[in-house]
């Protein structure tokens, strides 16, 4: 019945496509490079999209909805967007049983489409700041594909702001990297590094990219969400202008932002081990699995009652309800398996805390309580089991978060030269920090020779980036040094 | 400034896209048929979302998502199916700057792929019943649109069901018609009648449709929702079996039933006035707006004061808080706006209660209370408001399905003849009910000389159409009739 998962040593692109598949978060379509998002996996894009919409909003931002299609001629007139995205579009040529006379592209980002209507909508500074946000789907044609970390078609959010100022926008644009670094580490429990992106990574068509990197347990980069200054670009392109107190017509300055459900491949690499998925509790619908020990039927009735009070206790416990999400228990009365075998499933999807509910153990008036990502059994008193519980999902939450941030921590290395940077990304893998130059020839240099890439130019507070004393890591160039970090990435 | 809504009884149509347009609802997008939601209709649509989505998990559904791609070989492997929807597909014939070797039909409705995953999935009676939902995008070519009621991609929801017998997905059609039923009741407010579809308004490969309709303010029907059991139709097309417990490979039977953000047009075609939309409050985001008075300058910080003091008491309330939903309040603080406009304002928005705040009414201690349906301003004394808005918005809810189920019943009539018949839609619009043949002819005649259609046939308890004794409305055909109803749609 139950398939092995290979071991993250021995493979661990195996290792992960074991979990997602095992797991049921996802599985192959017959659709080249789209996934179906199977009930397990589509549980925790429903958390995250429940987490993060609320901070969106908080910061005044409203969802809308608007079309999956864009006319081919809106794409091209923001010069460098095409550039970009062409190659990778999906395009209807026949629709209603007709050609069409304007090729439709099935949208692999919104920015032309949301500026036709920004230019109908905003007339005046009245009507500014206009923050939206959109929970959708979009499609870029992708040639290698792997589940959740890179589809043809995946779930986003996509946030689009216009500002009267470039300052505004700048502003805007660093708040959403704060509101996705807060986010990726209190609800993902996956601690990101925020920085601005190399102008060569800069998002088609904006002024500045900024992007928040987090590291997987094999020590490569995953870009988990990004956040633009798109300046006037898109406003030019689709003349997006307004009435200023000056009386005087400007074009808005923008941002766009976004996160999608490579979070879920990400948090998967981050916390999962070898017996598979470790979810972090704010991410689960069922918190607890109470698995009544039924072997003996003299003993069934009692062991059930115990079970079930136990769960309803559990949900009525004040620390339970103070976490701040609603948490799930359930009583586990599947007479057809053993608890062997459950323990064993609950291991592979993630449960955070299973508790075993034994009759030679209720005599003793105790239980048998496990975080998943410990593995330890406690024998823990019955009574006193209430009231550890938000104690227990608080705690997992936060130490699954300082467990991966010593992790890369550990894996994080200075680096000085570029041979260093060869012989540690091939001994060891893992982040380098250094000096770099910010040429483009480098950047190129770096790619060829070690696959790495700049994931990003680390910030101080003020977002100024790290000025480095040292010579360019890749070009040995003295002098106008800025902090890097250098890694092998998804 | 404010746009003039054009009446209800100068022309429907118009009066009907005065408000969606003027109070933001959506907007026209620069792709044929395609709309925009906007943030103050999304709105409307994320509460749709949270309210239908508790209701649908609650009988054991799970979400998940498949692609929005679907082979054009799938759509031709069940005959009625591609033969229903073929001529409304949008295909994607080139992706990746090439021609795709088999096209792609963005889904018009996503039974055939889910088919192919639910092939795989299944094995044996242990996998049933197996019970999906999909909220997402849908695309169907339409000549001729209409915001929220018919737009060429519209969101809605998609259930897909499998089951052992044919008995047990019978069940669940009627289970979700029944779901459909309560919500559109409850929630939107919108009385609706569950019947069965005739023959030939039966979905694309279904042996049976249900649904549920609407009567709008014009009297015409507004079909809101449908249920299909979809008997092994698409089942034997994908080959999706199960080895059940007698050791026999048979075909699952299946289900499947949703419904659209047409549900807003309907919302707002059922309730709304020539001030504006009148909103449940269930469907609402905010619910009450506090407007202090702050033309004199003296009296600023005292009505300000006691504008937030009242509503914060507003949502400590024990009866706003038992609603069962989130109650908003604001207080509109803006002084560029004069309190007429605002008032104005607040109405075209449907904002449910309105409540101005005045330096000479404090004087008395009251305020002026106003409800978005009656209209009516009645003077309150300021600590009675708190315990007063949550049975206000109760009576509100309650009181806008009674009102608009005393409309419907006033507006239909009984029918005898075909003359009838064609007078009675001709001079007074309205539903009738009738004496129907079931034939396939008669649905013809009727859409041909009077342009109405079968709505639906009503059932008894048990799901049974009702027999009448009367000769056929239509054919005057004597014996086997089943009442119907008959009335123009959208």
């Amino acid at each position: 019945m139950a398939e092995k998962i290979t071991p993250r040593s021995q493979d661990f692109s195996e290792w992960y496509q074991d979990i997602v598949l095992q797991a049921k978060l996802a599985d192959y379509s017959p659709v080249k490079g789209c996934m179906v998002i199977r009930p397990n996996g589509y549980s925790i894009w429903e958390r995250i999209q429940r987490e993060l919409d609320g901070r969106i909003k908080k910061t005044g931002v409203r969802n809308a909805y608007f079309p999956l299609f864009i006319p081919e001629s809106f794409l091209k007139k923001e010069a460098e967007h095409v550039e970009g995205f062409a190659p990778q579009c999906a395009v209807v040529t026949y629709a209603g049983a007709k050609d069409l006379e304007e090729k439709l592209v099935v949208r692999p980002t919104s920015e032309t489409i949301i500026n036709s209507m920004f230019a109908k909508w905003i007339q005046s500074y009245r009507d500014l700041p206009l923050l939206i946000n959109q929970w959708a789907n979009v499609v870029r044609w992708e040639m290698r594909t792997r589940l959740f970390l890179r589809t043809t078609e995946f779930l986003w959010q996509e946030g689009h702001t216009c500002h009267a100022t470039a300052e505004e926008a700048e502003a805007e644009a660093r708040l959403m990297l704060q509101v996705y670094t807060e986010f990726a580490e209190n609800v993902l429990a996956m601690p990101v590094i925020p920085g601005r992106k190399s102008d060569s990574e800069r998002f088609a068509g904006a002024l500045r990219t900024y992007s928040i990197e987090a590291m997987m347990q094999d020590t490569k980069a995953l870009q988990a969400g990004t956040s633009h200054n798109l300046s006037t670009n898109f406003a030019q392109a689709f003349d997006t202008q307004f009435l200023d107190k000056d009386s005087k017509k400007k074009f808005v300055h923008q941002t766009s932002w976004g996160v999608s459900t490579r979070l879920i491949g990400g948090m998967i690499m981050t916390h999962s081990d070898d017996k598979g998925l470790v979810l972090p509790p704010r991410l689960a619908q069922t918190h607890v699995a109470i698995v009544p020990i039924l072997a003996k039927a003299e003993h069934k009735a009692k062991v059930l009652e115990v079970s079930d009070r136990l769960a309803a206790a559990i949900q009525e416990n004040a620390g339970v309800r103070s976490l701040g999400y609603d948490v799930g228990v359930i009583v586990d009365r599947d007479e057809q398996k053993q608890a062997g075998w459950k323990f064993h499933e609950y291991e592979l999807l993630g449960m955070p805390v299973r508790i075993e509910v034994g009759p030679r153990d209720l005599e003793k008036n105790q239980v048998v309580l496990t975080r998943r990502d410990e593995g330890v059994k406690h024998f823990v008193a019955l009574d006193d089991v209430p009231a550890m519980i938000g104690q227990i999902l608080a705690d997992m939450q936060k130490q699954l978060l300082e467990k991966a941030r010593a992790f890369r921590d550990a894996n994080t290395h200075r680096v000085e030269t570029f041979e260093q940077l060869k012989k540690g990304l091939d001994e060891k893998g893992g982040f380098y920090v250094g000096p770099w130059c910010q040429s483009r020839e480098s950047e190129e240099k770096l790619k060829e020779e070690t696959k790495a890439t700049i994931r990003c130019l680390p910030m101080d507070a003020e977002f100024n980036l790290i000025s480095e004393e040292g010579a360019c890591v890749i070009t040995g160039q003295k002098g106008n040094n800025v902090r890097a970090i250098f890694a092998r990435a998804y």
